[in-house]
């Protein structure tokens, strides 16, 4: 209707980008989405493109027309953005998103910046995962360098019985060996950067994960002193400068012993930023979206407290659920399968006790729901 | 993907059914539109059927497969939702919107509940126009009984002398002749039951209006004392049990000497209640329709103060916009055209300092873009 809708390519319909497209709507924008699976969470709410990544006039027909480009999982081939990106700009960088997309280029990434990482090493023969034992020590993690998410492409290796297993689980593809964290806590930053080089940082996010999955993230966080937050802003800033970065980041911490310890990062809105529709002034999706436009930054300033429960596996009461005052149900529209993350509630509250008193009537609703099991999709 | 995903259709792809949408999607909610128009607001969003409201084959097709339907404007024909509603549940009840279509028929209404309402006469002739003036007084207001909206079909006689223009301008049609009421405030009030019986209000809303239009809506009203706030829910409470009504009901009051008159009502989402989205725990949105499918209300709690404005006739300087801080942008996608509402924007903050200073910016963007016109579209 109006002429000059800036139309936004998003690569991956999934429920990160069907929130993009939440977000956009109201600042008129449109979108079209680019996934090879035949339903997607995003594909009611806007165009799709439903091919392979490497069908090349497929993504031809993705890219006219677009604004811009951007991606809402990191596991895209990257031959596919580059196709494109003569036409269209693509945002986040491919860079960022190739270190993202490799666990031991990522660690040298934080460590050239200075931001500290548990002691690692790469594995690529059996051998090779003795010496790193031998160096880093147990306990240790064993992980792919590629395609890993929600603890997928894992093995933790207690005591050195535990070695042959987890090679058995993971030969064959190029690993990393991390020692073990018995962190105290797990944060995570999102940061924000647009072209013109405006930054801006929401308060760090407690999170806790279950099985590799993560569970809930709280904000304020209730583990981190002004200079821990001080000094997650300035590795956070250093990496939007060193990645020469446009859009939202998120780069996950171990807090141990006081310590700032980077685990991953992901160029992309993250599922720990997520309390940011109801919990912040802006919500990531749209910084996202204003950052990626080059549009002014919205502020990250919170809007009271707010603690997000993913919903995994399965579905909960929805009635019981809508009853819990100041919780924001968010549904994805996917069908309910074991570790699937299918929706998230957010509770939001101006102060510790009422937040805590809702927090326990969702916890009801959610663990009541799956009798024999974990609603939050844990065995 | 999943099964069962709840279908909503909607009379009416504007602006209304577009932020119906957006609320309904996190919901798990899915969407259809019927629209005669080409283009629409909710187009881009979710399936939309083009068709006269009169083509019954079109209706049949709309209808099939949706749980509920409801309208988001209330001068769709009756004939419409009555061929539809022996296939599908409608809400609001077609009796809300029949008297909502008539004048005549709704101060009927308000007055049959003991709802105050200023001195009224139904018009059909000259000669009954002068017995109306001359009952009532002047200066007074002549309205055309149905189809008016955002000030269309009225006209003000200040004196004998105007009595002539304003009959030449709407006569041909059932009329209705107001006193004049000298107000000195209006506000309205959103409420909203689901077929269970549940009510709940939200608070009063002042509302400033200008050349008929919309023009500011602000929570916590400052005009209001809390004897006001009750009777407003009582009245509201009022109608919603007489019509037995199911979804959001909106009534419009003028205050005059402390007391509230309704001026009239609309039995759907409304503009004075957009500030919602942001501004309170649930918006009006995700109230309508969770009150349409029989699910629990949410809280109707403010968060923080609001105060919305209307962007009408031309589009602002977006970025400008975009810098302000607790300032919420909503585009509806529809082409600039004079009296024409383009958009909203509701300003938050948690005091009323914040709140008047990021006002006096959010005035300044908006004024300062329509050079020559204002850029709320008041001549």
């Amino acid at each position: 209707m109006v002429r000059d809708v800036p139309l936004i390519g998003v690569f991956g319909a999934g429920q990160l980008g069907r929130m993009l497209a939440l977000a956009g709507y109201p600042l008129g924008l449109q979108f079209r989405f680019f996934d090879p699976a035949p339903e997607s969470p995003a594909e009611p709410l806007a165009e799709r493109v439903c091919a392979s990544f490497s069908d090349e006039a497929a993504l031809q027909r993705f890219a006219a027309g677009l604004r811009v480009a951007t991606f809402e999982f990191e596991n895209i081939p990257l031959h596919a953005l580059e196709h494109i990106s003569s036409a269209v700009p693509v945002s986040p960088p491919l860079r960022a998103l190739a270190i993202g997309q490799d666990r031991w280029e990522e660690k040298r990434c934080f460590q050239s910046l200075g931001i500290p990482v548990p002691a690692y090493a790469p594995v690529n023969s059996r051998s090779e995962l003795e010496e790193a034992v031998d160096r880093i020590g147990l306990p240790a993690v064993l992980k792919t360098r590629r395609m890993g998410y929600d603890g997928k492409g894992q093995a933790t290796i207690q005591d050195e019985r535990g070695l042959d297993s987890a090679w058995r689980a993971l030969e064959g593809q190029p690993l990393l060996l991390e020692r073990f964290v018995p962190f105290d806590a797990e944060v995570s930053m999102l940061a924000v950067r647009n072209p013109s080089g405006a930054t801006s940082f929401y308060p760090l996010v407690e999170n806790v994960h279950g099985d590799g999955i993560l569970l809930t993230s709280r904000v304020p966080a209730t583990c981190v002193s002004p200079e821990l937050e001080e000094q997650a802003r300035r590795y956070a800033l250093a990496l939007l400068l060193a990645l020469d970065y446009v859009g939202v980041l998120a780069i996950e911490f171990f807090v141990e012993h006081g310590v700032l310890l980077a685990n991953e990062m992901a160029p992309r809105v993250h599922n720990s930023g997520h309390w940011t529709i109801e919990g912040a002034e802006t919500s990531q999706f749209e910084n996202h979206l204003r950052a990626i436009l080059n549009w002014p930054l919205g502020s990250t300033g919170l809007r009271g407290m707010s603690v997000m429960f993913n919903i995994t596996s399965v579905l909960p009461d929805l009635e019981r659920l809508l009853r819990i005052p100041g919780a924001h149900v968010h549904l994805y529209g996917k069908a309910p399968k074991p570790r699937r993350k299918l929706g998230h509630v957010t509770i939001t509250a101006d102060d510790q006790e009422t937040l805590h008193q809702r927090e326990l009537e969702l916890r009801a609703v959610l663990h009541g729901q799956a009798a024999g099991d974990s609603a939050l999709g844990i065995r």
